[in-house]
């Protein structure tokens, strides 16, 4: 088989994506890695989860075919910035018997392509973190928040973590018996929902048990969270909506409040039928009526879009938006 | 000269104070130490302290003529929890001369005790962090927050700090000029308020320049917030008036609707004629309008009188509390 082939790469801290993907759509191989962000791992350890997925994607592929390639990942500009990182890149790339330039774009602006093909917009993703991102020509332009958890991430699934916290310490201090949450909570930091005769213990045993850990790993609570708002739980309906206020107000800070371009939600929390994103739409709609709101999708098949966009042979990218972002049957 | 005497210790984590005082209030001596809090400077340096702050109480006093003594300090549970912690406290205590027994109280109840003598109140302690107190004859009964930065202090100096980073991240996510109190907290940070061509260059500075160091720093961000709210910067006045929210809604956990009884305001934030003591004492008074709002005075003074009431020859210890707690001439 012949023709031209594109490749796209999603790298995210706990998993690399690759996508080899045909000019009419067809996706020709898929493969994966384990976490690859060179800031976090390193930039060799991240290089091996890179070439890890591209060899899978290539697995039936002549990686002569591959013309171009995009790769996704948090940080982009660290990685650019960072002759070593490069270095790294350059040589999985390479290994794998990729000989095509390719590029290295932001994981938001990766996320923005998954769930639409216009030029300009907006992305909100909430995951452990929370960012958001104005695009223009389909280049990352001014972001929000993403400040990380000690002083940002507001409507994150660390920020939902530590609210379900602070929630339960409420109760405990005021002598309340611990709601659904709250004893969810209580048994993932101490194994039981058993309150002590004199609540402060329960709150001290509760308080250690979080600062043993890294604080970013508040976001662990965020499912409990979820789950309870899905249960219809007042008190996590209250902190998913509180949630969705921060997202949107995050947003509003890169996004005009006359604008009409659509809104891609992604991350973890946000992408498909979650409570967190339908409180998104709903505030968001509030606040942008004309707004259409997507929701993202295969972040591999999106950065080998980015990547098919360029090719001289591509006259409407557009119309491939949705051959290559279309769900595989 | 003879007669009882009693001493009084106020044992901070940057300081130790120390009063002997006579049965009708005359201060006879006072001592200083360095920071004496066992929990975080280990008990031996912590002892060593409470010696150095006794000696200078006991510089003109027979130690002999001491019956009774009180040491209040944060944490004071985990000390009479820890044999090794109780032991160096009483080896200072012997160094000193000392042959009286001593009672260890929680930095709270000393507070309170330094600002009425009612058996029962609250109190409600604003410094780095933030914590309020049910007192229930003269003893610490329930108590809410105080649960540390990551998870509460809400109202404290770390939060007030922490808010008004966020304030400037925020400004600078939309692109506004950052205010006076913004310009001030960049200047601390990066040693200038000016801002990049791209504001995301300074928003990425801002953020490490807090993420290098302890989080609970932020703490020292709190007297900008301060002093702008006294020159009536809307922002931080703003701040102010959250906070103090904060601060009730933590002492409502613990205080019933209908209470009369005096609250003590402490802690560096609180103590005195200072923005978020006026705002706490407005917020509080509407919640509680049958309440007298008292403000914290020396705590060694207190301790001595908390160590005063127990004796034998005293029998009205309300009637001391006026000769102990008014300023020195």
């Amino acid at each position: 088989m012949s023709g031209t082939v594109v490749i796209g790469l999603d790298v995210g801290g706990t998993s690399t994506r690759a996508a080899a993907v045909a000019l009419d759509g067809t996706r020709l191989g898929t493969g994966r890695g384990g976490g690859g962000n060179p800031t976090s791992h390193g930039a060799d350890a991240a290089a091996r989860e890179l070439l890890t997925a591209l060899r899978g994607a290539l697995t039936d592929v002549d990686p002569a075919r591959v013309r171009a390639g995009t790769i996704g990942l948090a940080g982009a500009g660290r990685l650019l910035a960072d002759p070593a990182g490069r270095e790294a890149f350059d040589r999985a790339w390479h290994d794998a018997g990729l000989r095509c330039p390719y590029a290295v774009h932001g994981d938001a602006l990766v996320a923005y392509a998954s769930g639409t093909a216009s030029p300009d917009g907006t992305v909100l993703i909430a995951g452990t973190g929370a960012i958001a991102a104005a695009v223009h020509d389909l280049r990352l332009d001014r972001v929000a928040d993403g400040h990380g958890w000690l002083l940002g991430d507001a409507g994150s699934g660390f920020w939902l973590g530590r609210e379900a916290v602070r929630r339960l310490l409420a109760d405990l201090d005021s002598g309340r018996t611990p709601d659904a949450l709250g004893r969810q909570v209580l048994t993932d930091l101490l194994g039981t929902a058993a309150v002590a005769a004199r609540p402060r213990d329960t709150v001290d045993s509760a308080v250690q048990a979080v600062t043993r850990r890294p604080p970013v790993e508040l976001a662990r609570l965020a499912p409990l969270v979820v789950t309870a708002a899905v249960a219809g739980e007042p008190v996590a309906t209250t902190l998913i909506a509180e949630a969705a206020d921060h997202l949107v107000e995050s947003a509003s800070r890169i996004r005009p409040a006359d604008a009409d371009t659509p809104i891609v939600l992604g991350g973890g929390l946000l992408t498909g039928a979650t409570p967190l994103a339908a409180a998104v739409r709903e505030a968001a709609g509030r606040r942008w009526p004309e707004a259409l709101l997507c929701s993202a999708g295969d972040g591999a098949a999106a950065a080998a879009w980015l990547a098919a966009r360029d090719l001289p042979e591509v006259d409407d990218p557009e119309a491939l938006h949705p051959l290559f972002l279309a769900p595989p049957p």
